[in-house]
Formats: C-alpha cells, sequence, structure tokens
C-alpha cells in the first residue's frame, strides 16, 4: 500500500519527487513521511519555510487520501485554508506525521455526512519533526466534496 | 535589482528553480513573480497547495528582504508563521503580488525598533492571482531579529 501511494502522489504532485519526500509509514489513520533537507534549504541553510509546509500538506493529503479509499467514500479532497507555526530552524532531514483521530466529533460528523453523500471539513494536524524536536505544526482545514 | 534577487533567491532557496518561480517587477515595496503551472500540479492538474504557498512565500520573503537592504537594516528575516486560505484553484501560471504598505501603525514600529536595532514581527500579505482572480491569500507573520 505504501509503495503504491508513493507512486500515487510522486507522478500527480511532481514537487514531492523534487522535495525527496518519500512515506515512511502509512495505514488508513497514521502517517510518517521523511524529506530531504538539501532540496528544501534557504538562505540561512536550513529547512525553507515553503518547503517545510509542501512537504507536511502532501502527508495530510496522503492520509485522508487512503483514509477515504479504505472506506471505500467518493469524493474530492481538496485543501480550503491553513495555518503553519514554526517554532525552531529545521537543520537535517525532517519527518513529517499525522495521525487520524477517530474519537472525535469531527470524525463521527466527517463518517456520517460522507455515508449520505454530502460534502464536510475536516481539521488535520501535522507536526514537522527534526533531531526529535518538532519543529513546525501544519493545520489544514480539508473539505471533502461529494 | 531584479536580477540581483532572482538570483540570489533561485541560488539559496533551489526549490524556486524547480517552481520556474521569476520576478517580475521588483522595488522595496512592490513585487510580482510568476510561478509556471506544470511543475506545480497536484492531483487534480491544478495547482498543488504546497507549490502555492511556497511561491508566496518566497514572494513575501523576496519583498521584504529588498526592502530591508534598502534601508541598510542589519536584521535576520524569519517566517513565525503563516495562514493560507484557497478560494479557487489555480488553473494556469500564476502570480504572485504583495506590496508593502508604509502608511501603517506596523510599518512606523517596524522602522523605529529596527533603527534601534531591536527585533520586531512584521505581517506581509500575498495575493495569488491567476486569470485574473485572486485565488488565494497567504498572510505571513514575520520576525526581522537583530
Amino acid at each position: 500500500m505504501l509503495k503504491k501511494y508513493q507512486k500515487m502522489v510522486n507522478e500527480s504532485i511532481p514537487m514531492t519527487r523534487y522535495m525527496e519526500w518519500s512515506i515512511q509509514t502509512l495505514s488508513s489513520t497514521h502517517i510518517s513521511t521523511i524529506s530531504q533537507l538539501s532540496p528544501n534549504i534557504n538562505v540561512h541553510g536550513t529547512g525553507f519555510a515553503g518547503s517545510i509546509y509542501a512537504a507536511a500538506m502532501a502527508t495530510g493529503w496522503t492520509l485522508l487520501k487512503c483514509w477515504y479509499d479504505h472506506h471505500q467514500f467518493d469524493a474530492e479532497l481538496v485543501a480550503a485554508e491553513a495555518t503553519i507555526k514554526y517554532k525552531c530552524p529545521v537543520t537535517s532531514d525532517f519527518e513529517c506525521k499525522a495521525i487520524l483521530d477517530q474519537r472525535t466529533p469531527q470524525y463521527e460528523k466527517l463518517t456520517e455526512r460522507l455515508s449520505n453523500l454530502r460534502s464536510c471539513g475536516f481539521s488535520q494536524e501535522v507536526e514537522i519533526i527534526c533531531d526529535a524536536k518538532v519543529c513546525a505544526i501544519l493545520t489544514i482545514q480539508f473539505v471533502f466534496k461529494c
């Protein structure tokens, strides 16, 4: 499954190839990806804010895509809005990690609405981790469009 | 001046080369850049949310870098936080456009603090435009670190 999604994302979002973004682990509720620092540096030689965001966005998107494929929902997944907070510089290859929490009211609402072929928003957090520290947190407001 | 900044950004942020991001006009208060759609597509064949963000972040950063070079302030410019709102799909090569408004209280505060070698935050908006429509708006909270 991991290889299928790696191929799908690399083919459909060519920037993920350039970023050397690769999936380490994937299920319908968990994802971890690694991106190489070298193609993603900025003027300070640390992670470029735009690359960090793009790697985390691809990670969050892949998790939710995998989740809705798994549940065989028929929807289009788009990002409506996102906020990223940068806490400290990314100084080496970095991990993006996300968990789809199934014990929340928004998850219940999502499954109920998609089951009735109705569009629904969903907020997903992605952590950007480097040298065992959370360097940034991205919160994406996705919309599943039916 | 435009060529100097194009070269500087392309060399220090390699992702901008991949994105085919290029500066169209630049002064210490205005910037317009164009990015090509083809390296920046997503699974729908429209602009990838991560690429749109990265192109707009590079645009906002270049404008403020140009501004503080022009005023010969000595500071390091970093992004602390950013929010992007996606309004409609990017379906062709896209422009990122930003204006540094000098008639605001935050501008007065910025020049006063940098003149006294004190760090300061600054909020900068960047519009992403495609086919004469604003497709997304990025608001970046920068910090000038002294």
